[in-house]
Parts: C-alpha cells; sequence; structure tokens
C-alpha cells in the first residue's frame, strides 16, 4: 500500500507542535488553492461562467472560506449561522446558495435580505415563503428523480430522501413562480455522496440538461444555471484515485453542446456545491499517542476521541493514517488506534496495519479537511480541538482555539459552577 | 399498541411553550424521583449501603444531577468537565467515581486532587497514575471478561473492546498496587448497553463475585465493592418491558449470600453505574411540525433536528412519538418525521404509523433523558436546543438555555464576525 503524503516534514511539525499542543486539525492552503484553481480551470469552457458554492458544513471556518472566496468560490449554505459564516467573510448575494430543507422562516427572512440564491426544497415551500419572506426574482427548486436515478451507497434511494420535488411538481411549481413574476430560473439537483465514479456525475448532468429543455419548452421559461449539486468522492484510501474533473467536465461540455447549445438555451450557467472534494484531502487531525494497550488485542490511545473527528465511528470511515517519522518503517501487526471517549466506537481505526507505536509518537490522519472539526460533539464532557492553517509561506496561525471548559458550561447558569 | 404517557396535559404544554418556545427537552423530576427510590428500594438489602454513581455522560445538567445526589446518587464521570459537573453540585470525594478510558494525564490529576474513586482501565496506568498524579489509597480496576462473557448486541464482543484488564492482569495489577499500599479495592466490570434481560445482570453480579472470592483468596486482600456498571435498558417501544429491578436486586442477593457472606468477605458493597435507566424514560423532546411535504413519501418535518436527538440517526434507534392532543386520533398511514439538517438520515422516525399532522402541532418524543441532549453538535451551523425542568410542583424552570449564534462562532476570532 502507498503511502500519502504530508505538507510537513517531522521537524516542521515538531516545531508546530511546541507552540500549539495536539490535538489539533490543521489546513494546508497552498494545496487548497491549487486544487480550486484545477478545479475551476476544468470547467473554463462553462458558458457564464462557473462556480463552485463551497458547501460550508464540510469545515464551517471563515479563514477557509475566505480562502475560498478568492479562488472564486461561492457558498453553499443550509442554517443562519452559515449564511452568517459566509456574510462575515465578504461573500454577498448571488454568491451564496442557500439549499436548506424543513427551513424554519427566520432562515427564509435572513436568505431574502441577504438576496441569496433561494433553493427551495418542497412545493408547499412556495406558499410559506411567499407569506414569509416575500417571493424573490430568482427561484431555484432541487429536484428528487425518485426511482427515475439510482441513488449511490451513501445517500441511498433517491425516492426514500426527504430532499426535493417530484418531477411533476418541478412543472407545477416553475409555472407558479412564472405567474408570481418570477424571471429567473436554476434547477439543483443532489444525488450522490463521496461518490468516486466520475460518470455518475455526467449522467446527473445529463438528467438536468433534458429537464431544463423540457422544462423551458413546456412552460416558456429560460433557465439561468443548473447546480449539479456535490458529492463528488475523494481518495481516502491510498489505492483509491481522486476523481478526473476533467473526465467530469468533458461529458458535460458534450451534452451541453448537444442539448443546450443546439436548443438555443444558451447560457446556462453550470455551478456546483462541492465541499468534501475542495478542503477534505488538505486537512488533517494531529494526535498524539498516550498509551499503548495489551489486552485481547492492542490498543493504541490517543489524546483525541470521535469528538475531534466523527466519521470511522459513525461510518466505519476509513481514514489513513501516518506515523510521523515512521514512514518507511516495516508494520508490526494490527493496532486498534482508539480515542478516549467512553463509547466503545471511539476508534479511529480498527485492526489497523502500523509500525511499532510508542507514547509520544506523532499520528496525523489524513483527509479531515471537510467532515472533520465540523461534526464535532461534546458528548462525555469532550471538548473540541483547535484549528490551525499552513499558510503558503510555511507559516501557521490558529484560525480557532480549542475549546475550553467555560465554553462546555456556557450555556448553563447553576450556582456552584464556575466559568 | 399502547400509546405512552406524558406528564403533562396538553393545556399545560402549551402554556409552557408560549413561555418557552420549541424545541427543548423536558426533564420530569417526579418521576426521576420516585424511580430513584424505587431503585434503591430495591437494593436496599445490600450491605454497606448500595449506591448507583450515575453516568454523567448520559444527562450532564447539573440540576438533574443536583436532584440526583438528593436521592442517595454520586457520579460516574469519565473527562475532567464531568467532575467539575460534579463538584459544582456538592458531590464529593468517594461519592465519585471516576472511571475512565486512554486517560490523559491532567485528569488522573485532577481526580487525584479531588480524592474521587479511580477506576483504572489498563495495567499500564498503574505506572501512569503513579507518575503523573500518585498511587490513592484505594484503587478499583476495570474487568474485561473477553471471551469469557458474551457481549450484548449494542456493545459488541468483549474481546474487541478498548476497555479493562484481562483476568491474569487483574491479579498482577493487585498484587502490584497491595505492594504499593493500598488499602482499599474495587472491582469493576461493564459489559453491556441497554440491555432488557434482567438475568445479564444476575450473570455479571456473578462473574464479579467470583472473582472477588479467587482474588481475596489469593492475594490477601479484602475488597471493598464491586461495581455492576450500567447497561440497564430502558422501554423503547411501548410494547417493550422496564427491567424489573427486583429480580436483578434478588438474584444478586442470593448469589451474594452463598459466594460472599458464606466466605466471610462480607460486607462487599454493590455500587452500579446506571444512566440511561435513570433519567431516560423521563425527558421529553418537544417540537412543532413546521412542514408537511408529498413526494414519494410523507414527510413530516419538525423544528428540531438530529442536533437534538442523535439516536434515530445514529442507531436507527426507535423514539416513540405522541402527537399532543391527537392520543387518540386515528392512524392516517406511515410517514417520516424529518428534522432540517443536511443529512439525508436526519430523521427521527421512518414510516411512522402516526395521526394526521398539520403545522403546528406538538410532537412529544420520549425517552430522551439520557444520550439525548448530550449528543448533540453543531453540524451544519444547528444550535444545541433548550433543556427546561418539570418540577414535583407542576412549575417549568430552564435548566440550560438554547445555544445562540455567538456560542457557535466562540471560539472564532475573525474581523467580520459579531459576536
Amino acid at each position: 500500500m502507498s503511502e500519502k503524503t504530508l505538507p510537513f516534514t517531522q521537524e516542521q511539525l515538531n516545531e508546530i507542535v511546541k507552540k500549539y499542543p495536539t490535538p489539533f486539525h490543521i489546513y494546508d492552503e497552498k494545496a487548497i488553492r491549487a486544487n480550486a484553481r484545477a478545479f475551476y480551470k476544468a470547467f473554463d469552457w462553462a458558458p457564464g461562467g462557473f462556480t463552485n458554492f463551497y458547501a460550508v458544513k464540510a469545515c464551517p471556518n471563515p479563514y477557509i472560506l475566505q480562502i475560498l472566496k478568492e479562488e472564486g468560490m461561492g457558498a453553499d449554505c443550509s442554517s443562519l449561522p452559515e449564511l452568517m459564516l459566509s456574510e462575515a467573510v465578504g461573500l454577498k448575494g448571488q454568491q451564496i446558495f442557500f439549499s436548506s430543507n424543513d427551513t424554519p422562516a427566520e432562515e427564509f427572512v435572513a436568505a431574502r435580505k441577504m438576496d441569496v440564491i433561494i433553493n427551495l426544497d418542497d412545493i408547499s415551500h412556495i406558499d410559506y415563503l411567499e407569506k414569509t419572506a416575500g417571493i424573490p426574482d430568482g427561484i431555484c427548486f432541487r429536484y428528487n428523480p425518485g426511482p427515475l436515478k439510482k441513488g449511490n451507497v451513501i445517500i441511498g434511494k433517491p425516492e426514500d430522501a426527504k430532499y426535493g420535488f417530484t418531477k411533476k411538481q418541478l412543472f407545477d411549481g416553475y409555472k407558479r413562480m412564472k405567474e408570481k413574476g418570477v424571471k429567473h430560473f436554476g434547477l439543483h439537483t443532489m444525488v450522490a455522496s463521496n461518490e468516486l465514479n466520475w460518470e455518475y456525475f455526467v449522467e446527473t448532468a445529463e438528467l438536468l440538461l433534458d429537464l431544463v429543455v423540457e422544462l423551458s419548452g413546456t412552460l416558456g421559461i429560460k433557465f439561468d444555471f443548473i447546480n449539479l449539486g456535490g458529492g463528488i468522492g475523494i481518495p481516502y484510501k491510498p489505492e483509491e484515485e481522486a476523481v478526473d474533473l476533467n473526465k467530469i467536465s468533458g461529458g458535460i461540455k458534450a451534452l451541453y453542446k448537444k442539448k443546450i447549445e443546439d436548443a438555443g438555451l444558451s447560457p446556462l450557467r453550470i455551478i456546483t456545491e462541492s465541499g468534501r472534494m475542495v478542503t477534505g484531502p488538505f486537512g488533517y487531525l494531529v494526535s498524539t499517542v498516550i498509551h499503548r494497550k495489551q489486552t485481547y488485542k492492542t490498543f493504541i490511545g490517543l489524546d483525541s476521541s470521535m469528538a475531534d473527528l466523527m466519521r470511522p465511528a459513525l461510518y466505519g470511515a476509513y481514514h489513513h493514517i501516518t506515523v510521523v517519522g515512521k514512514e518507511n518503517a516495516p508494520m508490526a501487526g494490527p493496532v486498534d488506534v482508539t480515542g478516549s471517549l467512553c463509547e466503545n466506537n471511539d476508534k479511529f481505526a480498527v485492526d489497523r496495519e502500523l509500525p511499532v507505536l510508542e507514547t509520544g509518537d506523532l499520528i496525523v490522519m489524513h483527509d479531515t479537511g471537510a467532515h472533520g472539526y465540523a461534526m464535532g460533539f461534546n458528548y462525555n464532557g469532550k471538548l473540541r480541538s483547535a484549528e490551525l492553517l499552513l499558510k503558503e509561506d510555511g507559516s501557521v496561525v490558529e484560525i480557532r482555539r480549542a475549546e475550553t471548559e467555560a465554553d462546555y458550561f456556557a450555556t448553563l447558569d447553576y450556582p456552584g459552577l464556575k466559568k
């Protein structure tokens, strides 16, 4: 199995941990920027300008959003705090895509005030939006193809998903919106998560492009954009390969020419809402081995826990582990790498082949740049870790401090509790 | 299917939500106290005094801990913030059981300073404790029976679990502790979670009692207590029945007489660390229906999400739902009850038979008094809800405020972000 590389040397990491005690997440600015540029380059043919609206939930840190904004990305939000984060970094109006479901009134009100792109999840939300916040002059609907499209493994069958309009509802909904004077239309779907097969995304685009043609023809409306959603996977395992964005883009380009240009519907902007693929591979959870335990198995105890990275405990997800300074050491047999949470499934890896591990070893978990810190909780009184940024010049800054006990007690007002 | 009852009428709940907007968790003080008393009564025969050390992680709210303290319970902690919460309510020293794993040095230091009962998870922690915090005059070890005991469905096979000493390590460990001058000994195990079969706990007690006899005889030490752990389940489904504590107690009493009294090892205190059974059935998540959606299925959207109750999304766990005021209404077909988180598995119930639901209906989810609020996270920018206490006199007080955006941004220091 090939080893995954790190953006820092052992010496550099030793310097970092002197200043910032483990555990922490650290993000690689240079790689995030290079990846964002490659993403945009792959879609530079797209008429009207390609935009990826970064799924804020993947890594809701304003310093990361700022970098992505500088690379031309917008923000995909689905809650008020996410809208506020996006606004804080200077994203405005149509640079923000608001794609929530089961939306409370106050979030529609905030979204309208900020004049962001509103993506409705359900036909009943038309009346709800009108009543609570008013109808904007542009609208997007989320399409759920139901049995017309096979879901991928992670997201399950589209017809069981809580998201989106049926095809018939799309026709009814756009017609109603046209009658209400709406001028700008978009169409969105999202039917995959962490999918590594590029053809899946071309098929999804075809589904939307065909639907745009059909909706435009039937209703006499002009679509400004399609949003292909996110769902582009990343190679968590060393033997996996990143999705070839040029293949996705090439496939969509050919379809665009045949279906959109020839029907006179161009320009139709192509937009996406990738999160995982944008930051996932460029974040690392750094921990220290604090215990080595031998019972019926060997357990390596870290100073982090599932509060810092929940995917392995939650989904049995694989995150590659590098033992810093032992990249070329021989494997010493399978171990379980555990956190300290009082939950038996608080394990970062089960039966993982690793070199001999000793207390004090620095452990780097790869691909924590999306759905890593973001999914953390305080179960068992665990405090969430800090986030650091490895800047392009090699310096390191803290972009989120670690939680303290005072944070944990913040919502309590109890006499005996010092804050 | 029989309906589960609520501790308030529709009129009372309407008054509560006027003052405290949904969603919130509400706990029933009267029922918590009555249950605690029944628990203690079942074990009133136990020599030296029975104690349940409440597993703080189940519901880490000091107002709840205070009630349980008044009912004679101690606290079972496994992190520094949990120790601090227990201290805040006036629990002291031997009223606190510190049962962590993969423990960081600073937590051993704090536990020693507070002079709580320390339950070591691994033989290597003897040296670690000695080096970092010093050896106390009493110690408990956590036993992992490995293949000698079948784990229950939830906790899995004991030999795969990260917890505890092997049998051989127990002998070695107590011997070393005796040599270091330790005077007081305890033995602990925890091999089940949410188990409804009472015999399981009697078998666990037998395992520990036999081991106490064997260890005492071989090593010439006297045990002060055995800790049977927690793991007593609760009837989440209406057709399930609560564990009969008198059966557990009676079974243990018979074993105690035969194995401990007759061997002259009495008094040996019986202690437990139940969390779920102590508060679980007496907490309720109250939400409001804000959307009703009809696509390939019917979806009922609430103003809460998996951030308020993660068990259904995480484990597919069943939580019974009462639609307030419609307890006797006919069922109207299966629906999915969803939250607003941008995760497809953010569903409180799938294909649940419920009466016709309309927006504005109040929905009560049962059995959220343990591992409910406690497991909440901020994924997707979701803010955790408030906690209320329904007091014995029928009045309601807020015992934890809901999170605000400022809480969500508390660990960020970003120029554009108003706090």
